[in-house]
This record gives C-alpha cells, sequence and structure tokens, in this order.
C-alpha cells in the first residue's frame, strides 16, 4: 500500500510550519520511521524538507524502488556530499538554521554534516517531530486498526497449542510464527538509543515478574544473559499466567496488546487482582481526554491504585523495579509519545494513540493485567483500536 | 552462561592497551553489546574503563541482575549526574581525555556527557573496540560454534514443512519458531544507525532478486513497503531457488548461513551456477589468511570472477545494485569488521570470524549461492564453524 500523496502533503505541511516556528529554513531527515513517514518510503534516503515547498527526496539504495514508492518523485544520491548542491539545484539556498534528528544521529554522522554545511546552525527538530507523528490522521487510525487484527487471531492459535510443558520460547516463536502468516512484519522498529524489543514479552509464572533493561513493566526472563528479555527455555506449567504481551506490524504501523492465559484456573489471588488491573485500564482510558496533561493522568492513576487497591507495591512492576507510567504512545515506533507517566508535560490531543497497560507484579507468583492500544477522541474517553474479550483466558487441559 | 572473570580481565586488559596508545585516561561505554562484551552484562549500564585497574560498572536497570552477571561487581547508578563523582569515589581522577563511541552516540546523548565532563576532550573509541571485537577468543568461537548448531536442524525442518504455494512469511515464521525452541535468542544485533534486521531473507525465486534498503546482495522483497525486506506475502512455486539465509544466536553470539532449497529440481542454468558459487566460498574461505589486507581478497575474488565465469554482473547483487563485499565479520553484532570488501584496509589476523556469503542473482529467475561462517586460522585457510551439507537441497513434493 503506498502512501497517498495528500496524506504526505498534509504531514510536511505540518513540519514546515514548526519549522518557521523555529526559524529554519530546512531540516535533514534520516531516521527510518520518521522519512518512511515524510516521504512514503523505508529505502534508505536522506530527505530535506524545506520551510515551503516541496521535500527532496535524495535516494542512495535502493534507488528504484523509493522511487516508486514515494510519491514525492525522488532523486538517486550517489554520496553524501552532494546533497548541498541537490539542495541548490532545486532553487533553494542553503539553510543557514538546519534541523537535524539529534535524538538519534550518531555524533560521527552529525560531523559529516558540519563539514556539509559548514555555515549552518544545526537544531535538534526531534521533539517537533516526535509531537507531530504522536497524532494520527485518519489513514493512519485505519492502518492501526488493520494491524489490531492479527492479535486476536494470534490469541485463538495459543489456545490451540498451548500445553504445559513446552518452554516460552517454543510458545513465543509459535506466535510469531502465526502472526507472520497472518501479515505481521515482524521488525519492530523503537526510536530510543540501545532499545531493543523482539516480539514482546510471551512468559508465564515467576519468570514474568522479574525486572530487566528494557522499561516495561513486564519484560520476561529471556533466553540467556545476552538476551535478557522476552521467553526462556523454562517450561509453562498449570495454574500459572502466561502473558501474551505481543506488538503486532502492518503497513509499519504497530499496535501492542496484552492477554493473560491459563492452562486450569489460577489462583482466586491473582484472579481478584486481574479484576482491578481491568478496572485500571478502563480508568485510564476514560481519562485520557484532549486537553489532559498527560502526568496528571498517571498521578491520578497511581492515586486510585493508592487508595482504592492493596497493589501499590505491585503495579506496574515490584517495589523499585516499578516502572513510571502506565501507557505509551505507539504507531511507526513503539516508544511514540505521548508517554502517561510521571512528570509527562505533553498535552493530550485528539488523534494521539496510547497502548494502556496496567499490569500487576506478585514476585515469585506470576503477573496478571491487560493492555489494549486506544485513540484520544473526545472527552468521553478514548476508544478502543480492537475489541477483544477482555476475560482471563483459561484453557482446559 | 556467565561470561568468566579472566575472559573479562583479557578484554579489558587489551583495551586498556588501545586507551594508553591513544593517549586517554579512560572510556565510558554504553552500546549494549559493547557493554556486555567488557563487563558481562546486557542489562543497561555504564561502564567506565581506565586506562588501568578494574572497570567501574555503574547499573541502572536491572541493577539486581546486572549484579548476578558481571563478574566485575556492580554499583548502582541512580542518575547520570552522579557518573562523575562515582570515577572519583572509585580513587580516579576525572579524565582529561576520555573515549565515547561516538559511532553509535547519539548527538544528544553526547551532550549529556560534555556537560559531565567539561574538561575533557571527548574521543571516539569506537574504531579500537571494533578491531578488538573482530578478534574472536577462544571462549567466543566456542559460543558461535554452539550457535551454528541450531541451522542445520532447521534446515531438516525446513525440508519437512515445505510445500508448494505457501507463503515466504510462513515458512518464515515456522523456521523462527523452530529455531526459537532450539534455543535462538531471536532479536539479532547490528552496531550500524539506521540497520534494522530480522531473521535473515527467506525468500525464493524472482522475489529474491529484488534490491532493497538492507546492504546486502539477497534481502528479499518484504512484505510492505514500510518492511521492505525478508519475506513476502507471495507463494512458494515449484522449480525455484528458495533461499533460505538465516542468523542464529545463542548466548549472545550470531553466526550467518544460508542455504538454497527447491520444491523439484531448479534449471540447469541455475545449478551451474550453484556449483560456481560453492568454487567462490571456496575460493575465499582458501584466501583469507592472517597478514592479508580484506580489500585485496576482494579484489582478487572479483577477478577470478569477471575473468572465470560469466557470472560478474549477477555477482552479489545485479548490475547497478550489487553489494561491494564478499564477506562480514560477525559476532556480538552482525555487521562486525572486517568486512571482505572493496578498499577495506583491514588486515586479517587469526581469531577474525567472516559469513562468507557468494550470491549470484538472476533477475526475474531467482537466486543461487551459499553462507558459511568461518574462523581465520593458519596460511592454511580459514576454518568453517558448522559442517553443512553443501548441494543444493531438493525437496520432493
Amino acid at each position: 500500500m503506498k502512501l497517498p500523496l495528500m496524506e504526505l502533503q498534509d504531514r510536511v505541511s505540518e513540519f514546515q510550519v514548526s519549522l518557521q516556528k523555529k526559524g529554519l529554513e530546512g531540516a535533514l531527515l534520516v531516521q527510518r520511521a520518521d522519512t518512511l513517514y515524510y516521504t512514503g518510503t523505508a529505502q534508505n534516503v536522506h530527505a530535506y524538507i524545506p520551510k515551503e515547498g516541496k521535500p527532496l527526496v535524495m535516494a542512495y539504495r535502493d534507488f528504484n524502488r523509493a522511487q516508486q514508492e514515494s510519491a514525492w518523485g525522488v532523486i538517486p544520491l550517489t554520496g553524501m556530499s552532494k546533497i548541498p548542491q541537490y539542495i541548490q539545484g532545486a532553487g533553494l539556498s542553503l539553510p543557514k538554521r538546519l534541523g537535524l534528528e539529534l535524538d538519534v544521529l550518531p555524533v560521527n554522522n552529525f560531523e559529516r554534516y558540519r563539514k556539509l554545511f559548514p555555515d549552518a546552525l544545526l537544531v535538534d527538530i526531534s521533539t517537533e517531530i516526535r509531537l507531530q507523528r504522536a497524532v494520527k490522521s485518519a489513514w493512519e487510525i485505519a492502518r492501526l486498526e488493520e494491524s489490531a487484527q492479527i492479535y486476536p487471531l494470534v490469541l485463538e492459535f495459543a489456545k490451540e497449542v498451548l500445553h504445559v510443558g513446552m518452554t516460552e520460547v517454543e510458545l513465543e516463536g509459535l506466535l510469531e510464527g502465526k502472526a507472520r502468516a497472518l501479515g505481521h512484519g515482524a521488525h519492530v522498529r523503537m526510536r530510543g538509543f540501545n532499545s531493543e524489543f523482539h516480539l514482546g514479552a510471551i512468559t508465564s509464572g515467576a519468570r514474568a515478574t522479574e525486572a530487566s533493561c528494557f522499561d516495561g513493566p513486564v519484560v520476561g526472563q529471556g533466553i540467556s544473559i545476552a538476551h535478557p528479555c522476552g521467553g526462556s527455555m523454562a517450561q509453562i506449567q498449570a495454574g500459572e499466567p502466561i502473558v501474551i504481551d505481543m506488538v503486532t506490524v502492518v503497513h509499519g504501523y504497530q499496535i501492542d496488546q496484552t492477554r493473560i492465559l491459563s492452562l486450569g484456573p489460577v489462583s482466586e489471588e491473582l484472579e481478584k487482582a486481574y479484576e482491578v488491573a481491568l478496572e485500571i485500564e478502563e480508568k485510564v482510558r476514560c481519562a485520557l481526554i484532549p486537553g489532559r496533561e498527560a502526568g496528571e493522568v498517571y498521578e491520578e492513576i497511581l492515586a486510585w491504585v493508592r487508595e482504592n487497591t492493596p497493589y501499590e507495591q505491585n503495579f506496574m512492576g515490584y517495589g523499585k523495579s516499578r516502572v513510571r507510567f502506565v501507557g505509551h504512545g505507539v504507531g511507526l515506533d513503539l516508544d511514540e509519545l505521548p508517554t502517561i507517566s510521571k512528570g509527562a508535560k505533553e498535552v493530550l490531543k485528539a488523534g494521539m494513540v496510547v497502548a494502556i497497560e496496567p499490569k500487576l507484579v506478585f514476585p515469585g507468583v506470576g503477573v496478571v493485567g491487560i493492555e489494549d492500544t486506544v485513540v484520544i477522541e473526545t472527552e468521553k474517553g478514548a476508544r478502543y483500536l480492537s475489541q477483544i474479550p477482555r476475560e482471563l483466558m483459561v484453557v482446559k487441559f
């Protein structure tokens, strides 16, 4: 599916307003999700977006595919040193103030641009990009809704294949295989430096309660010290909660969803906690309304958990390992804005998409919780992007 | 499996020689593969390696796991601003010349270090790290040999599940699932900015011949414009070569292997080309000897292909899309040194590990070729890290 020209025009026009506000004559973008967003191709390109007029999409690999894909039209880039002359060749003057993605651009790459634009002040434009990308268009919401359809089918498949004694990674591999056959794009993008992510966290029982490097409430034990997140080689047992936290991606749009399965019933204590997680998710969803500050919603939820449940220490991790958010933006990257997190100043807007993931962690026992991705729309609260049964799913065995 | 302290000591001592040669008082490392290499944990740490003495491993998430994993011992890092005082607290003076990984470190992160060390000159130390990591120890070779054992089992599984009409992504998903069940760590690490990689290229027929953004001879068509590498939703047909190019990883060590399967025989032309690919692989293997320059080996192979085969335009891609290498280093990252590539100045050493991947691309038809990972040892040529049948694998259907 090609990105429609009108969609691209809207995105670039809005970005140009940011450039003008910041007093920049243009921005040179290279991060893959950003260039896909503004140019319509995920090939290797440099996209120069001037403060007004058409962007210059310079493709170095693969040129032919980029040309077929980007509705802007593409010019071949045979060497980075030619970028300034291509800009001038398009009738534009060289920028004196140039925006770059300084949150992701490595220093050595930056130094090359500094040599190419010796007279320009190089300015970080990543916050403006991230804030723009946080608000999804109708076209993007439709893609996210498509992406959300894979997970429920994978869950049904999980119920079929699940059995006592299978390893977490065996289950993970089967579910990923199923997702791929259904059109899941496999590679999950993250913007953050050093961030790594595979499928999600397919993890059960006590393994699900281990903290690790990934900044999430449930990450899994992982398969080795070198890969300390995700499934492990441990066997799944009856009666323990099995977390199926999984990202699927279609046309680049990523959606994040979690349900809990178990082989036979889990303990009453965990069942009770699960009901509370459902209640928290609904509270978050209803609090996600245009005009509110993200950090304020987080504090409100945290206070509610503290005052109304016995789970303050179990909420979003355990004790010192708790993470300080209850939701995060998703889209072309998994770590988009807004985060519903401590101190987050972003003001919520209609069109923002958030994965809400209240999870309760009981060390040595297991994790219960839920995750759905919602779109912020009106003061009535956000809307779920997919309908998946919300009960704890007990599989007979 | 924990990294033995002696292994860590050897690595750090060798790195300290590089620091001293470069006149640096220390290096502050954060890239995950680097910190795993020097500290033994893949948790989030800052590793300060002084020019002599014990490294300071400061862990911020997850501290407990890092402490269990790193034989150096770990101190908790509650905020980046504390790094200078931890260095001084360890009885070290603040570095006036400090090494950083400037090939991967984003500019905004770099600026934070600049504020933490206002009097220090910040110097790129990434080339020294990459050159050191290129030469594997006996312990690392043993890990790579373990990692190499998964692929042959996956190939046997592929022969069982392969059938006419299955999609490329369906096959890819099944093979990845099998690999995971066998202990494959799933996430494949790459150092390069904007580099993305999932499992490899499971691709067949004409789809295998399409170029894309990934810098490899065979990348696959991909599932959408947003994910333009790897398997597609197209169906596998009888008589076309099916490329099973796959990376597996155990204990962080990645190995890269390729074989060709087909449902029924491929054309005689492709069979003939395949024999040539085998011959090229052996030529590369025999040319990988200590003391030679990597780029010189590349030119020699390229000349041989030009003079002795009709495949000059088909070698490592087609026409303008050909890539300019025939092998690349592998280990904790997929894009390690040395690359056996145009102009590469690296001098080959015993212990270097290289994935050799001669592939011949016939547009509109398909790809044949082979890939094995070898370790450079003596003047007799490099040694294969695994033994996999080398013939084209024809599956009856």
